[in-house]
């Protein structure tokens, strides 16, 4: 049996993730059993580390440093105990978020040390990696207009615009630098941003045949 | 003023650290004022991790990975959060476990990779170290008897002998190269242990005066 394919999509809060993996879950459903992960999150311990992320506890600063390894450590738990089993059983895992958002906030908007951040990344997650990542590009300011519509921003949500436009001009740096990675205009309104979903994951389809 | 002094307890579960540290206080208390610190643990945040690690969530495997980066997470925020700042403030920190035991349990216990370790180790707590750690060696067999006898066991303590054995081994094999640890026998009956670690810990005073 072929291995499945690990997908994700990538972006500000509010570009527009959800709606296009709802896009790619139509394109792909029809040929594959899909399996849907969210970062950080997915397995209960993974979902249990997300919410002291999300929140400060009882007001206690998180240190960068130790949110970063609160990632990684939901991370691991994600990828041994689901995504890994899932792609052994030829199941498509489409993930809203992995690493690259990791690369994006710590490093981009939390200025953490590249040194630092490549060594980690490369300590824990070996060479693992998606096989195709959508990013989802947008100005932080309509990304943000977005999710405020949404409701209450959470702890991380409540950061400057200094940086979120931080976080994306990492993100471009890094979806120009990576062939695996597809950027879409997500500023479009929302039938062209899904055409062009749906254009560029079925060229990235037929490069990319399964049995 | 001068700042304080950080000294660190170590040893197997039912060494006799908790002992150990009351000893510790009843020299130190006369001169100095003194903070309690536990490891995992200590901050709300921490403490949080602490659970997640000493029990298993929903019966996932915790991956080896996970439960090294979740022990920094929790020491990094109580080393910014509550050592630091104690030690500024010139009080004397003692610690219930510390980073030797991340060193012996999941460097000697569960084998991970020396040079993963001693670089995320570098990265997370730069050159941060105790002044002074009191090692309680003993052989796994009686300090898992000792601390059976105090109830039931958590998911860690239910390792098998061997994975004790590999930590005790590791414990004293940096407590022989880092001339910052004392060795005490702690098989001993409890009044020389107490001895032991009076007479060993006024020596070090002697050698490290404050004002
Ligand atoms: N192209 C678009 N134009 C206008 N509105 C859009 C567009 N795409 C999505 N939206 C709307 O913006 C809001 C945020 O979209 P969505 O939830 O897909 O973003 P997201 O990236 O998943 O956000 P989050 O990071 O918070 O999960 C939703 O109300 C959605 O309907
Ligand atoms: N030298 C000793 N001889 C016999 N019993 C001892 C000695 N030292 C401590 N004990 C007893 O052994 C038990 C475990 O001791 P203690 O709680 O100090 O160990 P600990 O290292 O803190 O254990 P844990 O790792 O579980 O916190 C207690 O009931 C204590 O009274
Ligand atoms: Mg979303
Ligand atoms: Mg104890």
């Amino acid at each position: 049996m072929t291995a499945g394919k690990f997908i994700v999509i990538e972006g500000l809060e509010g570009a527009g993730k959800t709606t296009a993996i709802n896009t790619v879950a139509a394109v792909l459903k029809p040929h594959h059993d899909l399996v849907f992960t969210r970062e950080p999150g997915g397995t209960p311990l993974a979902e249990a580390l997300r919410t002291l992320i999300k929140q400060s506890v009882n007001d206690e600063p998180l240190t960068y440093k130790a949110e970063l390894l609160m990632f990684y450590a939901a991370r691991i738990q994600l990828i041994d105990n689901v995504i890994k089993p899932a792609l052994q059983a030829g199941k498509w895992v489409v993930g809203d978020r992995h690493d690259m958002s990791t690369q994006a906030y710590q490093g981009g908007g939390r200025q953490l040390d590249a040194k630092f951040m490549s060594m980690l990344k490369q300590m824990v997650l070996g060479d693992f990696k998606p096989d195709l990542t959508i990013y989802m590009d947008i100005a932080p300011e309509i990304g943000l207009m977005r999710a405020r519509q949404r409701g209450e921003l959470d702890r991380i949500e409540k950061e400057s615009l200094a940086f979120f436009e931080r976080i994306r001009a990492r993100y471009l740096e890094i979806a120009r630098a990576d062939p695996s990675v597809i950027i879409i205009d997500a500023a479009q309104d929302i039938d062209k941003v899904t055409d062009d979903i749906k254009i560029k994951l079925n060229q990235w389809l037929k490069f990319h045949p399964v049995n």
